[in-house]
């Protein structure tokens, strides 16, 4: 406990510091750390190749071991994050609102940074420079608990980053890495109240699950996404395979691929037969109901089990329906309140799905898989969120801030 | 549980009903709700009655009582605040954002109401009309649970507002309340992330860490307001003694009162004596540090304590700094981040305090008890929020809703 709040103190002396930066200063320290990134490369690498070699001896999986692994190509890419970055605009200080009262008072509401941003992840170093890189545009301080698995890597990181903004004269303690991988200290993170005012959790439903169970930091939910494709009655058939195989398998292991699809029963049999052979093609495993096995011999059954998992691999549950109306109450029964979307040429069924589905970002005739910053055009962001406080969906730059009112009087009482 | 699950799925299922009601719908439910409260007053004081026996009988504080009692007068200004709520402008379904990507799908940002929302407040009656008509405004089914001595007339109050929202066609889901005073039910509620989207707690310090240390629900901390006024070197004196005076005494036990006072050192022998006067008048009982007890022989010491506590009673503490650099430290580290003032005619150290002190509201020549809904002119408000995530300071209809991404495409694929 005594380690941590030493790390809360500094980062709450930090985040003083912080507020009275520039634009131009912040901009000029991301360039920097950009720089120092590309330079020290070789050490950053051989911290990873250490992390690596252990991981790997402790048989992590292929998957894993590829999110963990840096090459200087990948290095080079956390980098150019960072001068990406430097290209959005600062939303600190920005008047979000002003006017006068009767009496008065003059009120201006202003974006300020949140003040100290705690950041839970997992095993995948890059999150460490871009979630260093995201906070720190927005004038915040932040303390990093990256996977136990990335501990040099991440180490040498941010050892790197902060040497790059000491050389600069901005405070290192801007950025701030957990290295104990203690469990206990872990938890005992999420209840640091008294100096982290947000925390996030980026990873898996597990991660998401401790952080929400144990914090008492407010906390945003990020990344857990159960997205579902319903193809209506109305859909038209020509757009409908290429937006499910695209949602299905363009990349599987993220947040925004469609896990399960729904399929209104009066176009399953001219649906079905061709989504099935395009969904061979591509392995991806089919689950299905009755009806669906009926149409795909070789579908397996959906169990209730099914209907609720976020498989983020090469297989997809599907279930047929008898109107938009139960689609909808079943994408709201199972849903992560992540993307959903329904096919359909009908503009009824479209606007009641939208208005009617609770997720963050709900679509019609688009692929699940636009639910990320750059393609909002937002840039760089720190997570999809999928809670109703605060943000909702991408989560870019304006969501890492916070506002304050300002009230300026001559003597007004009440 | 079964209980709470009870309530959660009916409240799940009211949320839906309560997103397609127009303006209209819920105004008119909610004049409907009005009369009901005033036609029915005889009812619901004869509840009270039995509550107020029991509590007195049990020795209930004075003040605490006088918080519990409804009169006909009281329950005329319950149903009259129901129909303030009805003036409001409605929030849900306001265009925030729309925008088109350079691949045609067109994103609209459009806000919509939480879903459902927890109250868990103390054993004052008329918030349980309050809650229910801010929360039945933006679309939001509310679940309430109030101090377990305020039972049966919250029983009565949610009884006679159920009613009319079912004479007039409406889910009377859209207000539950949880009767079940079993601290065990409390904590569980706090747990039921299944079916609330987010709790708000209503209350003294106490209440609100109980919910902080047990929700897994997202939380909006409310109300604990240990406020400061730092009077400057440059202040103007006959400004001062007003404002503080009007802070600290005007209404004592209210979140938004003054607790602590600065005094720059070099103004303290010219300020001190005339305050010292107005604040006996009122008595009010006064803590200081040694160059305060020198000015004001009859102050206590104010010990660290002192410092931290919102008394919400006729008391102050004082305490000289040398300057605002010193006062902004210590209001950043003694404060609930709720609402702090300076009093100056220096611009630049106005700038300062309002740029670095890190509260809801920051004030400049003017009394901390302005940070209210009514007085910043938006209306009823559901409390003062003191987190910065989701709301900060006065919270209005606005920041009972949330917003959703709506997409619409025609076949596009990343």
């Amino acid at each position: 406990m005594e380690y941590l709040n030493n790390l809360g103190q500094k980062a709450a002396m930090a985040k003083y510091a912080l507020q009275k930066l520039s634009t131009e200063d912040k901009n000029a320290a991301l360039r920097a750390a950009a720089a120092a990134l590309t330079d020290e490369a070789e050490r950053i690498l051989e911290a990873n190749h250490a992390d690596c070699e252990m991981a790997a001896a402790n048989g992590m999986s292929e998957g894993l071991l590829d999110r963990l692994k840096l090459t200087p190509e990948r290095i080079k890419g956390m980098a150019e994050g960072l001068l990406q970055i430097v290209q959005l605009e600062d939303p600190v200080g920005t008047l979000m609102e002003s006017f006068e009262r009767p009496n008065g008072l003059k009120i201006d509401k202003v974006r300020v940074p949140m003040g100290v941003i705690g950041i839970i992840y997992e095993a995948r170093p890059n999150v460490t420079a871009d979630a260093f890189g995201l906070c720190f545009k927005t004038g915040n301080a932040v303390i990093l608990k990256g996977g136990k698995d990335a501990t040099h890597s991440n180490a040498a990181i941010t050892e790197v980053i902060r040497k790059a903004l000491a050389d600069r004269k901005i405070t290192p303690d801007a950025m701030q890495l957990i290295e104990d991988n203690d469990r206990a200290v872990t938890t005992a993170f999420m209840k640091l109240k008294e100096y982290v005012d947000v925390l996030i959790p980026r990873g898996g439903a597990g991660l998401i699950r401790a952080v929400v169970e144990n914090s008492t930091i407010p906390v945003i939910e990020t990344g857990t996404g159960n997205c579902h494709i319903y193809v209506d009655e109305n859909a038209d058939l020509d757009k409908a395979v290429p937006i499910i195989i695209n949602a299905k398998t363009q990349r599987i292991g993220v947040c925004n691929a469609c896990e399960s699809l729904l399929i209104h029963e009066k176009i399953a049999d001219r649906l079905l037969p061709a989504l099935g052979c395009a969904l061979r093609e591509k392995n991806v495993e089919m689950r299905g109901d009755a009806r669906v096995r009926e149409l795909l011999p070789d579908a397996m059954e959906a169990t209730e089990e099914d209907y609720g998992t976020e498989y983020l691999d090469y297989i997809l549950s599907m279930k047929t329906v008898a109107s938009v109306e139960e689609a909808i109450l079943h994408i709201n029964r199972y849903n992560t309140k992540h993307s959903d979307a329904i096919l359909t040429e009908n503009r009824e069924h479209a606007e009641q799905f939208l208005r009617e589905v609770d997720s963050a970002c709900v679509y019609v005739n688009a692929s699940t898989r636009f639910t990320d910053g750059f393609e909002f055009g937002f840039g760089a962001e720190i997570g999809i969120s999928t809670q109703k406080l605060h943000a909702r969906g991408p989560m870019g730059l304006k969501e890492l801030t916070a506002y304050k009112y300002l009230i300026r009087g001559n003597g007004q009482i009440r």
